[in-house]
């Protein structure tokens, strides 16, 4: 069973509203290598594990909870890059404007104004709907761990490019702690695969990145987030019996398991100035 | 933030394999009505929420967290319907017989055995992948909650159906404890449309079914389960401002937040006897 | 605009329930070269046609009119086979046995009982939803015509197919009645290619079927329908200017406008014996 | 059977030509709570009616056959959009320019020029073609009556977004009819709901807009279209038992069923200028 | 089996980077009537060629092996259209900038920059996913010769139209080759009906389009490429029993079966100037 | 460029028809995992390739070539599989019996029969299209050889599953070659990265099966083709700098470039016995 607590696991950098940022970040949250994919292909793993070697479910569901929130940060700074877009809507007050045309004739994707109201989707940069037959469950505990690999180092690549796609701070400062997150479990099911024989000699990491020419990373690889897997169990965990021990980075160090990040507040969202947000306004007026 | 425990929300019944009740079941996995849709939906409806009016908000993500270990359950039903399918899988240490034919021939999702190692999937009882073009977030709370109705109305509907399907009884315990829990969340989302000035009359609950004459439901309502919302927070959460007073179902009763259930022990999978099932006995020998 | 009488284009068949029957006649209502195909394909070329030959426009919106009938005789059709699949449902009087257990394990779609209560869907034969990507239209009359020309062509090709797949009467009626139809619509686009400048020679129809060599087909060949264009218009219509003068057909014959069929009555449904069933049994007891 | 006149259900406003607007207006015609969605869901839903209480059959019934027209008329309305877009095509006279290259680069769908010849597709803003997994037709009256109020809902919801996508007033024109129509059918589900026990209260409409305040809007309110179910049927239909009485809207009024709007004339659409139009320019020179 | 030769089959000409252009031609690759589609559709109907009549299958499989260096000549096109678009990439060297935010605002195709490393995918001009479902092999020959003229008129079609939509190069050689070639094929499949009994009087070719005014095309024509079909059968063929003879386009001229062309060298592309490039670079500093 | 001769890369080994065999060796053509995603993930990363390391460009396009001829071997042979299914076809010479009623009712995919004439389709084993999201190439060597060696273990751990799915023996001896020539592959792209840095230690081959124990697969062994890259190159080509010297594989031995099989015939397919079968026969009569 899951428990919560209302908590972002890194924090909300504002700037202005840039619907171009919104739609390329949806590929981090809805992409084939996006966080609704890691998050349900280590669903499906760690509930479809099969015998006593339970060191490695609890890793790979160790990672799947972490998801979770990393699925509830990429979908607020997606709200983040959208909230004032457009400005004012008219709504009832008035509809002579067309306050969206320009935002659309700029190139967003449509669907975050007409089915979101400013709001993340389950899609991916090109508007494609995440699908199930991305998720990686071959019941093969080497076979998964390797695509876990591939998944977590496409995920950190495709990150560093649309670094590249935007100097939005809300949108640097997310994509740069789950850079920095990736890399921790890029890490974490290398190592797994260390354990059972690998040794990666000089290839790790992919891409040949140096986290620390990221200004927005160079503080979590301070803090020690590259090597760390957080803990989100209420209960007993085998993790450290893999997690543990020198990291099969170039960069070095060693493994450990550690608390989870204090929490972040979840940014208000503000009632849209018409009838059409999804708050109450409309119906206690 | 996610956390954890090692816990069913409710016990696996143990039956003899059944291929094809693995199959139905799969439409509560990850159908367009199933557990998936269901958390993924309030997952976005809930960190996409605008405006001050958060014990909706919290009602919303109430159900979200539930609905993540409703996933878990539905994908252990279905792994325990498929754990001696065709019996012993020769592996390396014989080939001759073909032990899966008259599985497929009897019509099996051939899936469960080429991807899944006998093992959950995410995709719907005619094997579609699950997409996010299945999640509803329209920003607008009345739109959301009546949607969110409807949801929970079609998955129960479909579960009733589903239960005429097969007399295993994994199938049919998962399947009652989770028509007898979309009804409370039918009244969930139903009681907060009464706050907003619907009133339901007669038609609760859809459909017309008396979850007594299941014998597997009759338990849960006796427990109250039908009119109780398990709490999974950590920390403070505004449900039963929304969540109390009667109840909008025609079964009458108090609608109450309560701590969930004591938790259920996850079931040992047996390893595979042959090297391609996912645990560590093909690197260990 | 359209207006409608309750009559279906054709009679159905009663016979036994079949649902493997339903399942592959799905393809000639949902799949890629089925009705519905046919229905939205013409519609959207004829609501796009551009310039002022409009006999041509004529010709693709009389085809389309008489396509939204073949949906509603298909459908139904699918119906009819499924009306007592399984045989009574227990819904809430009994829950002991699991009647659609052995349909389910003889190869049926089970979304005709989950989704549909017993009922037609928009999908295929083997259960794919309809996609829009099926629709062909690129606004250039001769491509067109001869996409569909191809379009009616695969569709009588795949019911000779079909027909092959089931003795079930009420199949077979449905499909030979289609096929004989379908040689009508080859007819009117080879005609209409005709005017156009080809010349045909010997290669229709295509597939080298006689539709005289099908019993239920016979009859409709009496009555001329394979040469014949029903006129569903309330106004003026220029199709005669294309569909007349001699058949393209190998057949022989000359190409006429007609009045529809008289009409054939609804099959009145069943309500299911239980609650689950559309109607309103549920909410008047 | 289904029958026709050639007149469009509204008329078509003349404006400049608008590639975004024809996009985004796309969402309307072809997107999952578009008018092909209403069309085919009802045409399903009234299809596979089971019982005797075909009040209810011939109200989806009666809704049906008017979405047939809606869709005419918004492909209608994209084609208007696109009529001149690029300017004159080059063609065989002439290869030197690139007139749809700015086009391209403004944000235009590629597809509305390199498949359709400036024309409308069944695909949504995003261009995501539209799939028959968004028809819902449980079977379940209720069920079913409350999925219809949520897609009309959504429908209006969705429109008074697109209307701030663009000021160009086919646009708009056209989204405005469908609003008021949309809210016409949004109460006749609502009202059809009431009579099996629910009472609405206060949430109607959703969203909380305000008819009058959209200029174009307010002169088919004005006629009472939101309150009037148009009659296609040639022969008797059961409609008014259900809609009758006191409109579920907060705006009030009485239902009527009514003759349908005198119809206007399809636009006449040009030939383009080369030999790649659709019509039959390029056969006789 | 295939052998290979690293040639590709006509020139690359060199111009300016283009993300739109680029974006556009992807339907050319992954569309719907694309080169993957020609390719995969031919690849199935020779291998599922039933009967004796082996110069009809000779000749479906001598132009499936051209589409074969088609996939790899609009590959290798829209890769040049994406060499330099963006400037350099700062990557480990510098994140000040956002090189590719310009790009995306101006409606490229993100994926070409997030998924590719400024490279072409397998998918169309609006960035829907190569599927299956459009290969047609219906073992039929008349029927797939039929789908075939179909398919390579459809392609030259949408490749004059993708031609008014850049005046870019390297976008218009390649598009120029193709629509010869494609004609080429057109009249292939049209002869091989004509063996069968069709004639095709005067409507080829679709579209009614004059080669000799694309400037780019009509070098190709002095060459006789619209006559010819390439051989590249490392054994017998049969093709030249079909293609022979007058051709059936309204160009006129005989058809021949020839050596295909000398071949043009692959361009080789620059590494990208950091570390994400798919080179070495990132290896061995 | 691309050359052929009509041989196939194995020998086909008839059995009896087998419908269930040949639906799920559908997932070795059209899976997830099959020889089409192989053939187009190659054929992207060896077109799209960047900078100056060709020798890994040569591989990559090397074991492409080789995919060709594996797509080819696979329809084969479930071409074979389907041949006789069903006995006779009725066709025009009487139609009264239901021949393929039994075949439908036992599960098999029953667009073998509608769309192929008994012949294999672009589909998996559920019946899924293929779709172009499978192809993987991001452009980063390191990433792209990971994913490879990811591909070809699912794909040979697929295999050792659907051979325990039948013991036709028409799909075990093409499963049996598949299986050593994916070994092979999985052996040059873990070379490719040994090469770049990784020792693979104990972990190859993944599943850690003894291909020895398949008695089809011994003789492959035997003959080395599972530490043997074969060249279909007609010009040089430098694989071999990446493909030799000692094997990851744990089964040890030297890798070497050599030339490909002789090839075998491809089996002559019967004309069905009736007018719907793919030949000439229904326009020779």
């Amino acid at each position: 069973m899951y428990f919560y607590k209302e908590d972002l696991i890194n924090m909300i950098v504002p700037d202005k509203p840039d619907p171009s940022a919104a739609k390329v970040l949806q590929e981090a949250l809805g992409g084939q290598f996006g966080e609704m994919r890691t998050m349900m292909q280590y669903s499906f793993q760690s509930a479809n594990f099969r015998g006593k070697a339970k060191q490695y479910r609890d890793l790979i569901r160790g990672v799947f909870l972490e998801e979770l929130s990393h699925v509830e940060l990429v979908q607020s700074t997606i709200n983040q890059l959208l909230n004032d877009a457009g400005g004012n809507m008219p709504g009832n007050s008035g509809v002579d404007g067309a306050p969206l045309d320009d935002v659309i004739k700029g190139g967003a994707n449509p669907h975050h104004f007409i089915m979101g109201a400013k709001a993340s989707l389950p899609v991916d940069a090109g508007g494609n709907p995440w699908t199930g037959s991305y998720v990686y469950d071959h019941g093969n505990l080497v076979a998964n761990l390797l695509n876990n690999v591939v998944l977590e180092s496409t995920g950190v690549l495709q990150k560093s490019r649309i670094y590249e796609m935007s100097s939005n701070k809300s949108l640097r400062e997310t994509i740069a702690f789950l850079m920095v997150r990736d890399n921790a479990h890029q890490n974490a099911f290398a190592k797994a695969l260390e354990t059972l024989g690998v040794s990666w000699g000089k290839i790790f990491p992919v891409p040949n990145y140096d986290l620390n020419k990221y200004p927005e990373c160079r503080k979590y690889v301070d803090l020690g987030y590259h090597n760390a897997q957080f803990n989100f169990r209420l209960d007993q965990t085998r993790i450290s019996e893999v997690f543990q021990g020198e990291t099969p980075s170039r960069n070095g160090g060693q493994l450990s398991v550690t608390e989870p990040p204090n929490g972040y507040p979840v940014p208000d969202m503000p009632d849209m100035p018409n009838e059409h947000s999804p708050g109450l306004s409309d119906l206690n007026n």
